[in-house]
């Protein structure tokens, strides 16, 4: 298998990125992983001889002259950078040369670079993110997490489907419970959008949907799946975040400020709390997946380290050992209720 | 002062909102604070006689015979039943008689009857729940937290100059920061309700307005008023509170599960971790205003026990005392850009 990562794209680009693919090319070597490097050549030849010896490992370099960066308009940009980065690595797997890229860069760059290059399954008419979120049992995959906003209920009933296929397939989670983000648990609750998607969501035959789900709920973890609009996911996702982070620090802020015997006590909590902290980090989930389009496309956040990195490889294997890309596409074309449908 | 509260309203009701009046009339005795517990006399008169001598607090009951339920369509139960608890307290603030309500009933049943009974200060369309939420060093008011969904841009901007004014006055904090939620800082993102709102904002006088917040800015405290539509208000919310009380419990679990010595350090640590529940706690917070409505209106959790009851009589000491209302309908009055706005 052949991963594509565009080693520019990110604020730690290309040091990190290059670190992550080389901790993750050593973790994979015999499992027949294969890792791209696009972008600059010499600087990403440069990158890797800093990191040491790493000729006898899986990695190849594919040249791209261009960059988009985060301030560039997306469409535009991937339009006239036919060289940027992005572009390229998406094209290897156009071309079915790689199966699979992973971005961290823009991420509206990436979504851009990925419907043009890749295009979409038949019957998706907006790809969504895919974001896997901790809660207090697991995971809860959110999406959609930012590609698109003003969603239509048909594209949020296309997200059950395929958040559904996700969960169950890479997170190993049997019948996963569907449930759409809302105000309230009654049918009759909510905004337009979510108001006209649930008796949708009820005619699906392949997702065991449970009905509306509120914010506290993804915590909890009494659901797998929380179907939204990308407006909606992308708040929710930097809130909780922003939150963890937050709560982390305020609980060391009390332990410190609460006197000698209490000090000492943390030098035995610290550890503890630094192994919640590893629970609640994104990096350790490495990557999200845009589902929906034409191949294996997984968006890292912007900050990625070398962790992230190396996991969203192992995100990126998973999803191409597990099919997920033709699980889709044979779904959405057995689902009754998206022909019916205008 | 008087304050009217819906006795009868509230999972714990009327035990937990009797229990909660009496604690504040005890604190409040020499502020001039008069509680009104309006609902089933005999009931509020049962409930008072179990918490011991009362009678020389500056407490009173009126009668009310009837009680909407939470399953109840909010505005049919609100014009039927004429004599519910909520409905009467609602008018005992609009015939002058208290300064203001509260309410731990339905959510819906308590703005359908702000705005029957009390009806809108002249320029505001949609009232607004401001809810306060906790930060790193403090406060951020987020509104609207829940009272109307699909929202106009216009809406958004009635948000911004209310909650200017409730987190000038009751939280003082001076020249507030207001941020418009978004899924990015440029001017540029976001669906089309933000996009149209945010050249809105930039004309407002009277409002310290500072662009786009994300999700994560909530909990940084770099916004001290986050306006949004009250779909995604509500689903923050509640992420909110279900985030900080299910890290809390992981922290707990984490320090519980790593050994012999930690649980020594933990029973020093434990009361730090007691501390900083205290503070995420929304029952300290106590009850977040219904802005923009002719009159003083307090909604509560309902899941409100005592403590959040007293802590919400306080908020509705402070709103009275500092003349929101008034100073809404003021400003309102003076903002030109809501003159040209269809």
């Amino acid at each position: 298998m052949k991963v594509a990562v565009d080693a520019m794209g990110g604020d730690y680009a290309p040091d990190e990125i290059v670190l992550g693919a080389i901790q993750a090319a050593r973790e994979y070597i015999n499992e027949g992983v294969e890792i791209v490097l696009v972008g600059d050549q010499v600087k990403i030849t440069q990158a890797l001889d800093r990191q040491g010896n790493w000729k006898e490992l899986n990695i190849t370099v594919h040249h791209a002259s261009e960059v988009i960066d985060m301030h560039e308009s997306p469409g535009a940009a991937v339009r006239k950078k036919k060289d940027a980065s992005v572009v390229v690595a998406t094209g290897l797997v156009k071309q079915g040369i790689c199966d699979v890229a992973i971005c961290a860069g823009s991420t509206g760059a990436a979504v851009a670079a990925a419907l043009f290059g890749l295009g979409r399954i038949n019957g998706i008419e907006r790809p969504a993110i895919a974001t896997p979120m901790p809660n207090l049992t697991g995971t809860t995959v959110l999406l959609d997490s930012g590609a698109n906003v003003d969603s239509k209920p048909k594209h949020l009933v296309q997200n059950a489907i395929m958040g559904s296929i996700y969960a169950e397939y890479v997170l190993n989670i049997p019948r996963p419970r569907v449930g759409l983000l809302n105000i309230g648990e009654e049918e009759s609750k909510g905004n337009e959008q979510v108001f006209s998607t649930y008796p949708l969501l009820k005619q699906l035959n392949t997702v065991n949907f449970i009905g509306n789900v509120e914010g506290r709920d993804i915590p909890k973890g009494t659901v797998d799946v929380v179907v939204c609009d990308g407006f909606v996911g992308n708040i929710v996702l930097k809130l909780g975040e922003g939150l963890a982070s937050a709560i982390l620090q305020l609980v060391k802020d009390s332990i410190k400020a609460s006197g000698f015997w209490t000090k000492m006590a943390s030098m035995f909590v610290l550890p503890a709390l630094k192994s919640l902290k590893k629970k609640l980090d994104y990096a350790e989930y490495g990557g999200a997946p845009l589902l929906g389009v034409n191949g294996g496309f997984i968006i890292c956040h912007g900050s990625s380290r070398a962790k992230a990195i190396k996991n969203a490889i192992r995100v990126a294997k998973e999803f191409t050992e597990q099919e997920v890309v033709a699980h889709i596409r044979e779904t959405i074309a057995n689902e009754g209720v998206l022909n019916n449908e205008e």
